[in-house]
């Protein structure tokens, strides 16, 4: 009851998973960090605090509306299974990593001129381009004050986590409406735009609990898969996830032309109401809601969540390369919970 | 003639500044850390290579676009002056400042819909404002790169600046077409917009050769009135400069209603042209030339360039404390050439 008490409301993602699915509480990944996560919130709470309130109230909008630390607990997770002890060496840099994915959650808000996120208004409806796109800079600085303290391989792998997700960036810009996109395309963009931050927690953390550099390529290969599964399962998401449980619409990515997994699978399927949609610069909603049944009935739903599975299967191999733990079990469930999620 | 060859195209503003105004050799700024600045471009062209080609061009269009590399000349400078003597303690750090500078003055421009910069169509104009979003963010990243590297207080100096710089932009915000706008407003956005840029430079500088924190203190009041006294001839050029050799139009404060000294100044003397043009939503090109007309005809350029020069004389200052060497002779100069600037 005590632990149940010390999370925030923000980190209580994974238990509302496990309400759905109850798990023995040893492999319940929150509970296995949650004295960690908990000193996360702190830093982020801290952190986020500025002369100027503007910047304070928009990162807070975000920061302290219902992420669900997946970043953060991954680098906990992977530090705690190779015997990491001290919290000092991983919490920082686990908080910088949350900072840097809230960063850009800001700034893709101004790319996609998105309406929603969380459950409510988005920062840059609310606070307007300008300020929403300095307080995605702020953010970035902090994130860069919480790592610039490690040392130079971590920073490193932080740079490049972040080059590549604007990488992605990029890549998705230039596949907007763009009916040429393959999976090939796809997994490339998700590589770099959702992977990235997954891949640098898991090896940061382990890295930072001591592991050599085998253990550190292994658990690479963890945050990649299971980077790339959760990014296919979002995408499923937006096609037939609850608008409520989301705390977003379902379809954004069509209304954007954002080339999602069962988008592209839909276009192979040459789907036609998808084409249209797809292809559409301004698609009305009619053409929208038609698409979206048609990808909802069709195949790509079902291939999608297979595909995504074939990665989380990836993903589990590593893991099991661990010695036996708590935090190993709690690796493998995140796995599970990641994949069978529905919000 | 070999060092005149030695210098790249986009560090050779200062000796354009010297043809007007020849100095004896061993005091041009320029010379003085010829050899730093060459590393320091080198590092600028290899760090905006990306596997994605518009980052790349997006930051070549501005980093190769003929900046002044004043941030990294004044903390090559200070990092000189105080006996400094391996390049490798001070060249990645002044790489970091010029990369911060470029990704805000990216950002700068989504914010204000610049159409030019240094004399060419603005980054956000060509390349459209989500890929030059992205591009300032891959900007802030490679300088994290950079500045990680260095020790805490390095980092944190960087960080804090950069904090302080989001916060400027904030205020300048806030102050947007607002009349009630003061002078202390003024010093303190530009405090923390474009002194703590210098600031951090000139500090880092001559921490990085070593220096006591005493001095350390020193340098950052040279970085603090150097960094203010730059930006109000920056606002005065922009209602009396020259466009060809501003490489903008003039105006632009107004246009945008951005609260200049000189606006300021005006709108102390009540000067109606300027007051009705600075508060307009949307300012028609006849008002704007009345009151640039009027700002120039009224006591403001010549207050502004007072004020200007009342702030390099305080940087003067910590300047004397420094050892005599040529480094220290530059430091001075750089004051000189840069409140006596036309561009």
């Amino acid at each position: 009851m005590l632990q149940r008490k010390r999370k925030s409301p923000e980190a209580a993602y994974v238990s509302e998973l496990l309400k759905a699915k109850p798990l023995a509480e040893t492999t319940d990944p929150f509970d296995c960090v949650a004295e960690e996560l908990e000193l996360v919130e702190e830093n982020l709470t801290r952190s986020i605090r500025s002369a100027e309130s503007t910047l304070t109230d928009i990162a807070a909008h975000l920061i302290c509306g219902g992420g669900k630390r997946v970043r953060p607990m991954i680098a906990c997770l992977a530090f705690k299974a190779f015997g990491g002890k001290k919290v000092e060496d991983i919490v920082d840099i686990a908080t910088a990593l949350e900072l840097i994915h809230t960063a850009t959650l800001l700034h893709d808000d101004i790319i996609d001129g998105a309406e929603t996120r969380r459950g409510k208004e988005s920062a840059y409806k609310k606070f307007g381009l300008k300020s929403t796109l300095v307080a995605g800079d702020f953010l970035f600085i902090k994130a860069f004050e919480f790592a610039g303290k490690f040392d130079d391989t971590v920073v490193q792998w932080t740079a490049d986590a972040c080059t590549r997700l604007t990488e992605g960036e990029i890549l998705q810009g230039f596949f907007n409406r763009n009916t040429d996109v393959t999976l090939d395309d796809y997994l490339e963009i998700v590589k770099r735009k959702t992977a990235s931050l997954f891949q640098a927690g898991a090896k940061i953390g382990i890295y930072q609990a001591g592991a050599d550099s085998r253990l550190v390529e292994d658990m690479d290969r963890y945050g990649l898969n299971l980077g790339i599964a959760f990014q296919m399962i979002d995408d499923v998401l937006d096609v037939v996830g609850h608008k409520e449980l989301l705390g977003k619409p379902t379809g954004i990515d069509l209304r954007d032309g954002n080339p999602s997994l069962p988008i592209i699978l839909a276009l192979n399927a040459q789907q036609e109401a998808v084409v249209n949609a797809f292809k559409s610069s301004r698609p009305e909603d009619a053409e929208i809601s038609a698409a979206l049944q048609a990808i909802a009935e069709g195949p790509a739903i079902e291939q999608a969540r297979a595909l995504s599975r074939s990665y989380a299967e990836k993903a589990l191999g590593p893991v099991k390369k661990l010695p036996p733990s708590r935090y190993r079990n709690a690796l493998k469930t995140l796995i599970q919970l990641i994949v069978e999620r529905n919000f």
